[in-house]
């Protein structure tokens, strides 16, 4: 049975890394003492061993210990004997080309399936849906594919961002983004603001802390849900 | 000898479409009265057709005819034998793919190098570049390859936008991305901040408007440049 968090971001502002998750990821985590950390998206281009050593030092707090999935000779047994895995952050074209490379989508989506919990932040939400066609990242590398783990069925939108009314900038809004999203693809996008999170327990998808999301449906006006919402019908 | 117009933006903040580079067009379009439009990026998701009009109404302020490539049996013979070339902006992604599957870009290769002048706005510049590597767009399709013009040497960031240190957004800015691409990959770009171009004459690139870009080269700090400057030495 699947059992996910799915979150929008790893920082919330003026606030420490996985700071306001932790209490949660305590009870999340709780039948491992370690977790495998998947450190392939570089937020900033860091190695890693740099982004690693960021994930154990917060885990630590809450007295877990962090493998990064490169120490290991083998990435795919290594997700299958972990307990509990962390996909972090950075950017998500750099995240699923590494995926790819190392062939581990579908082992992922069969560990996952078979429940052991799964945090994804931001890129590693990005990931948990059907595509990355509504990640906010730059494509700095070119992936083999777009598609990914599927684990829900409709499309993330993390660090969803209300439309600035008093800006100059005639850049698109990521509202217009994702209707022009809609334009070419059908799946629906749910827009998650920092400090919102997806809480994935088997085929219960609700919507946890403390904002609402943005929900936008091919050919249908953009709405919002309350926090606490079952998003599992929306497919 | 390379003709082109490269701009961060069709419309700046407070004014109609092209409307700041019209008197500037006058000149540039000045050996023809018809335009071969390209609509293939469809800003908003609209229709080739729609996007045509809107060019259509804006270039005949200065006399000239529009004609949208979609209207031709043979896109690659109406490249051949236009006499004036617009990329409009929209999504870069959904523009690459377009061209792409019709086999267009060493046709507008050669047709650009052989002179026939062109004006690129948003993601009609972007392609002017090396690669999209560095476009602000959500990647709503997934085109066969981020490859593209190469008509200059470097990359470019169209709508390049300064940080905004006031707000709480913990998303990256503009400048981040740009530093992750360089993690990845070489090649300069240039921030193209909205209301500035680059003017190709033949081997020379002159930045125009009024504002300063901002370049990013690989393992340096990003700096200005001023408006007049010559960038053909940036690769």
């Amino acid at each position: 049975m699947k059992k996910m968090i799915i979150a929008s971001t790893s920082t919330v502002h003026g606030s420490g890394y996985l700071n306001y998750l932790l209490e949660e990821l305590m009870f999340f985590f709780a039948d491992t003492d370690t977790i495998l950390f998947i450190p392939y998206a570089r937020p900033g281009g860091i190695s890693h061993e740099e982004y690693t050593e960021k994930a154990k030092a917060t885990f630590l707090q809450i007295g877990k210990k962090v493998k990064g999935i490169h120490e290991f000779d083998n990435p795919k047994e290594a997700l299958k004997s972990a307990k509990g895995i962390f996909v972090g952050g950075g950017n998500t074209f750099v995240l699923v080309n590494q995926l790819y490379k190392n062939n581990l989508i579908s082992t992922l989506q069969d560990v996952i399936n078979n429940g052991t919990p799964y945090l994804g932040t931001s890129a590693g939400s990005n990931i948990c849906g059907l595509t990355i066609h509504t990640t906010n990242d730059m494509p700095i590398v070119y992936p083999p594919s777009f598609k990914t783990l599927a684990m829900v069925p409709f499309n993330i939108n993390p660090h969803y961002l209300d439309p600035d009314l008093s800006s100059k900038h005639m850049g698109e809004t990521r509202e217009t983004r994702i209707q022009e999203f809609h334009a070419f693809n059908s799946p629906p996008v749910i827009g998650l603001r920092e400090g919102s999170w997806l809480e994935v327990n088997g085929d219960r998808i609700i919507l946890e802390g403390e904002l609402d999301a943005r929900i936008f449906e091919y050919n249908k006006a953009p709405y919002e849900v309350k926090t606490g919402t079952d998003l599992s019908g929306l497919n």
